[in-house]
C-alpha cells in the first residue's frame, strides 16, 4: 500500500503539514481536556514542524475557537469550551505561526478543519494535493478533518506517532479506519519524507 | 444522558428517518460489499421504516451513487464501486422510496450525505431538526454522516441495532465516538419512539 | 482586458462548456418563463455546444430541477417552476446529453448551478480550471453561477451572443459586473476559440 | 408584494442586521476604493444600527479581510485589497461592534458573507430567519450576499437608501434583480420596523 502511495503520490505532489488543536486545553496541565499521553506527541509533532518548516513547506495551524456569546450547536453534546481569548484556546508553547511567510491560521469551531472556514479555499489556492494531519484527538478533530480533506481530493497521510487519544482504542480504530478508507497511516518518518 | 436528551428533545422536535446505503452492494449476496451480517438489521431497519411510515415522517433515502466517466477522488482508496444503473446501486429489495410525498431520494457520491447534495437544504424546507440515522457501515457513512448532520445543529438518534459493519470493532467504537461526541446511540425501541 | 486573460489563462487552461438552464421553460414557446428573444441565442448555444464536441472539451448541462412535495425556499419569491418530470424542467429540443462520456447532467434548485450540487467535485476531478458559461438568464442563473464558480477560483469566460435575459438593460447590467468583477464578457469567437 | 411580505413575515420572524463593507476602503478619502457617493448612505446606515442596538436585535458586522501572502484567486480580475491590519481594512469611523453580546464579526475574502466564513452557522444557532442587510456595493458584495443568503432560505430586506454604488446604473439593476428574485427591496422606514 504504502509502496502504491508513494509511486502514485511522491511526483509533483504539493504537501502541506496540518497541525489540529495544538493547544492548551488539551495539552496544558490546566486545560481542560488535559490527558497526560497527549505530551507523549509533542516532540513528534515538533519534529514535523522542523521539517515543513526547513523545507518552506506550508503549515496550517487549525485551532477550536469557540465564539462567546453563542449557545454553540456542539453544546448539545460537549460543555463549552476553547472560547477565543482563553487559556484553553491559546496553542501550547512551542506551537502556533512562527510568523514567517508559509504558515497560516485556521480558527474552527466544528470538529473538522474544513467546516465553516476558509481552509480549502487557502490550499486550492496554495496548490496543495496532499496533507500530512497530526495533533489531537485522533478520533475526533483529526478524524473529521481527515474525512473532509478526503471528501474534497486531498492525500491525507496521518502519521501514527504524531496522533492519539485519551481513549487509545478509539484511536487505534480511527487509524484504521482511515488506512481503509479515507488516506494513509505512515510512520513518523515517511510523513517526514512527504513533507521534504 | 438519555434522560437530558429525551426531556431537551421530545418536545417540538420534527424527526425524519435517515436510511444509509441500504443498497445490493451491501446487502445482496451477489453484491460487491456484501458481507453477512448485514443482513441482521434488515428486519428492525423494516420495523424503523414502518413506524416512519405509520407516523408519516420523512424518510431520506440515502444511496451511494457514482458517476460513470469519472474518476471519482474516491477511487485513490477504493475500488470503483455503486456506479448508476448497476445491481450494486439499486435498492436492495423492500426498500426505497413507496412513492408517497413524504419520501426523498438523496444520491451522494462520499460517504457523508450531506456532502455535495441538497440534503441538509431539504432537511431545513421541511423543518426537521432531529434525525434517526440507520444502515451501513456504522463506521464509514453512518458515521461520517452524523458527523454532518451534528455539525449543521441537527440531533443525530442512532439506533444500535440498525446499524452494523464488517468488522464489529469498527462499529463498536464508531457508536462510541458518536454517543460521546456528535449524538445518541439509542434502543431500537426509543428510535421508534422518536419516530411517533 | 481580453489580451490580457489570454496570454495569462491560454496556457495549460483545461476548459469545459457549462449550458444553464436550456429548457423548455425558457425556450418553448409552451413554457412558463419563455421569452421571444430566448430564441435568439439558440444559433450560438448550438455553435459553442459543436465545439466542444468536437474538441473533447467537458459539457455540463444544467437545468432546473425542483422536488414535487417540497415546499421550496425560492417560493418565497418566485412561483413553483421545473417541477422534475414537467415539460417545463425538459431540456429543450436539441440540447441535454448526446450520451458521450464527456457530458454531464446537474440538476439543481438554486440559481447558482454549484448550490447544494456536485458540480464543483465534478469539475475538480476532471481538472478544470476554466469555464465557458452560456445559456439564460444573463442576470440570474447565468450570474448565480458565474459568481461561485469565480469565488472558487475558476477563470469564467461569458459569450455575450449566448446569454440574455427578457429584460435587457438587466442582461446588460450582469455583463458588466461580470466583466468588471467576476470573469470575462467575451465574443462569441473568443468563447469558441477557448473551447478549441 | 411588500404587503405581501409583511403578512408574511412579520410574525415570529426573527431579524438581524448585516451590516457589508463598511470599511475604511470604500468610506475614507484615503480608502482605495473610495467613492464620494458612499458617505451619502452614513447616516441610513446608523439609524440602522441605532435601531437595532434599540432592541438588541443580533448585528453582524461584515468586512472583507484578505490574508496577506496568499495570491488570492480574487486577484485574477480585481488588485490586492484590504489585506488584514491594513488601513483599508478597518472599519470606517463609527462602525464596527460596539463590544456587546448581540454584535458579532464575520471576515470574509470573498464578495458573498457567506462564502467559507460561519455566517449562515451563526445565524441558524441565532435562530435568525430575515435579515436587513446593508452597505456597499450594492451590486457586488451586498447583492452576492443577498444570492446566498436566499439560497440559504433567509428573507432578505434590502434597504433602497441604505446601499449604494460608485456607478448607480448597476446599484438599480441589482436592487430590481434582488426585488424580483431573491428579496425585498424595501424603504429605510421598512427596515427600521423589521428591527424593532
Amino acid at each position: 500500500m504504502n509502496t502504491d502511495w508513494r509511486s502514485h503520490l511522491v511526483t509533483g505532489a504539493s504537501t502541506a503539514l496540518v497541525l489540529v488543536d495544538i493547544q492548551n486545553s488539551f495539552f496544558h496541565p490546566a486545560g481542560s481536556n488535559y490527558y497526560e499521553a497527549a505530551t507523549e506527541i509533542v516532540p513528534n509533532l515538533h519534529r514535523l514542524l522542523r521539517r515543513a518548516r526547513a523545507s518552506d513547506r506550508l503549515v496550517v495551524h487549525v485551532s477550536e475557537q469557540h465564539r462567546p456569546d453563542v449557545e454553540d450547536f456542539e453544546y448539545a453534546k460537549l460543555p463549552e469550551h476553547c472560547i477565543v481569548g482563553s487559556h484553553d484556546a491559546a496553542f501550547f508553547k512551542g506551537f502556533g505561526p512562527a510568523g514567517n511567510s508559509n504558515e497560516f491560521l485556521i480558527d474552527k469551531r466544528r470538529m473538522s478543519a474544513f467546516f465553516a472556514t476558509d481552509l480549502d479555499l487557502l490550499l486550492r489556492e496554495k496548490s496543495i494535493s496532499r496533507l500530512v494531519i497530526a495533533g489531537v484527538k485522533a478520533n475526533v478533530c483529526v478524524r473529521a478533518t481527515v474525512q473532509d480533506a478526503f471528501s474534497l481530493g486531498y492525500r491525507c497521510l496521518v502519521p501514527r506517532q504524531a496522533v492519539n487519544s485519551n481513549r487509545p482504542h478509539l484511536a487505534d480504530a480511527a487509524l484504521e479506519d482511515i488506512d481503509r478508507y479515507m488516506g494513509w497511516a505512515v510512520t513518523l518518518a515517511e510523513a517526514e519524507d512527504a513533507l521534504s
